[in-house]
């Protein structure tokens, strides 16, 4: 009887929103959810910065922002992503709320209905819907474990593509860091064409081997015409979800079209959240913070590696991660994701299929495990339950 | 060099944003800003609050939230809006990032390039941005001191519109409230018809006299065939626009759509400001804040109301507000807005310019005062440069 415009009519809701809500029944053992753990997030520093705002910041935290952000926010961001190398001087930086408002924001700009964009299969599934959300066909490039297949890449900028999406370091869900020479050569062939990429940072800080940034310089940081990347980060992983602060680093032509979309988005970011990451980054509780998380997810993902070692069959194959959440499993030739997935949870333990992360849905074969969430006693527990299924699957095929 | 996407490539920065930066000097008297008064947030209530959040609260804050919404906030926002007589049982509640992005969502829900969308003439311009975002053709139709006018409505029927938005309570900027003969021939006439209806209902709890609730009765709690209805609502001028929340309420094949459209959008709205807000209002201090500053914001339109009629030539007109923040003055025959503008600004006072809040932009004869954010003694000093400078152009122009 009423009649949707054409970009929502055929939205679908996706199988990853009823997997969450088994996910957080508390006797299932999750490694589904790409969150941090709640029981590691910084609840001492944010009641220390609370109780010391000053009377004229909590009045701030309660009124509007400018559309770009908080500007104490802005300067301390701007000072920290120079540290990492980014081009702070000849770019602007605009606060979003988390950084799949700033992919949206950034599809937006560039996807007109049946656009291709590119990116990597599998991808980020926030990113995959909010392309679709603009009726963009998604053109997925294959990955191995140093990044994008640049020959396909290649191959698909004939498609006339509008934008290109990546992200770089530490992959959701893919696991993997591209090496320096790929991305390299991702920017050697993406130079010679006028294709905005927009790179997702958003598990950058979480290197498990801080001395090793080979792994994670920004393709921004590298290359010879930046002014062509969006930079995007996320406080979700370094701070908390909750707060929904990401930001966008942007070149000037960008940045004015990027900051007319979010004043018809929401106006502003929440300021109250704003104030709190400025005094979180400014007081350096921020980088204590991470250099302490870090640990602990490194910890968790070797845990997780070890009891793969321990309890799934070697045909199972994966790429020791270097950073981030996950683990990106590529399960015995032949193996149904569904159907484990149907046989462990009847077991008490829960993932991600990775047909979830394919740009057209298709089956590959792979489940994505998130190490973050889970503390190590469950680990060993949800690794067997998971390993034990294969093993079974792969007698009865026999 | 770079391809923009058809519905941002003609967006342009509006006027209003650089007189923003104006108004904000400290040595202007600002009647421009439709926010409250940072002296009046209730910033002892949120210290309380603050420092009585449980462990496990203190963790979903920094969490990932629902997408439609935290929990308990929904649950005491369905009180809440019952208390109003709408109809909560027969719909469904989601949680926004500020009410702008409902309206952006509802507009995504039905705009397809080229659609007719009614809006009241003037009309809030963050709607009129989000319905131009989506390159939507806004129509608007004219209103008098109790609503739209009714024929307008019906002849534009023909237009094919796809929704209509409307703020019949504590309309900003007209100031006025649809009388309740205005609101149900304005429901006779959709009722009719399948397009859907955005009620934006921001400004409701701000009436200056609590009993005549007839001035703010929703039309989703009024109408016959409330299924239509998205009744949209904020916390922005009842708690503070830092927290970035509003709601929508809506059917359920709206809601399912609205679901999938805010998952792309930014998955969840801040979980940390929807904590606090859930216990603003289980508490009761929210009511009790409401009924505290309301009494201000009556103060004020008081008092601004009696400096126009001491410094204003009787030439200019206006509806004495019942509630909201905003008063909307016609100029007297032939006076120009713009010119006005610029020679107050030169003598430190600032307003908006009715052509802002106009579909098409259109000059009208009209100003907004906002007695909102402006303490008594620079009222009255702001108001006596306005018509001042009105007195010396009508002076001039004879």
């Amino acid at each position: 009887m009423y009649v949707f415009s054409d970009s929502v009519k055929d939205l679908r809701s996706s199988a990853i929103r009823d997997l969450m809500s088994l996910a957080t029944h508390p006797d299932m053992i999750s490694f589904a959810g790409g969150m941090p753990d709640n029981e590691l997030f910084p609840l001492e520093d944010v009641g220390e910065i609370f109780n010391s705002l000053s009377r004229r910041e909590q009045q701030a935290a309660l009124q509007y922002a400018p559309t770009t952000g908080y500007p104490p926010l802005l300067q301390e961001l701007e000072k920290w992503l120079r540290k990492k190398g980014l081009p702070v001087d000849t770019n602007r930086l605009i606060v979003t709320t988390g950084s799949l408002q700033g992919i949206n924001i950034f599809a937006k700009l560039f996807v007109n209905p049946n656009d291709v964009v590119l990116t990597e299969n599998p991808s980020f599934i926030g990113a995959l819907s909010a392309f679709n959300s603009y009726l963009g066909k998604i053109h997925g490039i294959p990955m191995d474990e140093e990044g994008m297949n640049i020959e396909k890449l290649k191959e698909a900028l004939s498609l006339n593509p509008k934008l290109l999406y990546v992200m770089p370091t530490f992959h959701n869900p893919a696991g993997t860091s591209y090496s320096l020479e790929r991305r390299k050569q991702l920017l050697a062939v993406m130079n010679e064409t006028s294709v905005p990429i927009l790179e997702d940072d958003a598990y950058g800080d979480l290197a498990f081997n801080a001395e090793d940034t080979a792994l994670r310089v920004p393709l921004k940081a590298l290359s010879e015409k930046e002014s062509q990347i969006c930079y995007s980060g996320s406080f979700s992983k370094i701070f908390g979800p909750g707060i929904r602060l990401g930001w966008m680093l942007l070149s000037d032509d960008f940045y004015r079209k990027a900051e007319l979309c979010k004043q018809s988005f929401d106006a502003c970011s929440p300021t109250f959240t704003q104030v709190l990451a400025y005094r979180f980054l400014a007081s350096g509780k921020l980088d204590r913070y991470v250099a302490w998380v870090r640990v602990i997810y490194k910890q968790r993902a070797d845990y997780m590696v070890d009891a793969i070692m321990r309890y799934f069959p070697e045909e199972a194959k994966f790429v020791r991660p270097q950073g981030g959440f996950y683990l990106w499993v590529k399960l015995p030739d032949g193996m149904d994701e569904q159907e484990l997935l149907k046989a462990t949870i009847a077991d008490g333990a829960v993932f991600v299929v990775g047909s979830t992360f394919d740009p057209s849905g298709t089956s590959n074969g792979y489940i994505r495990l998130s190490f973050s969430n889970t503390p190590e006693e469950k680990i060993e527990r949800g690794i067997r339950i998971i390993g034990d299924r294969m093993k079974q699957m792969m007698k009865k095929s026999l």
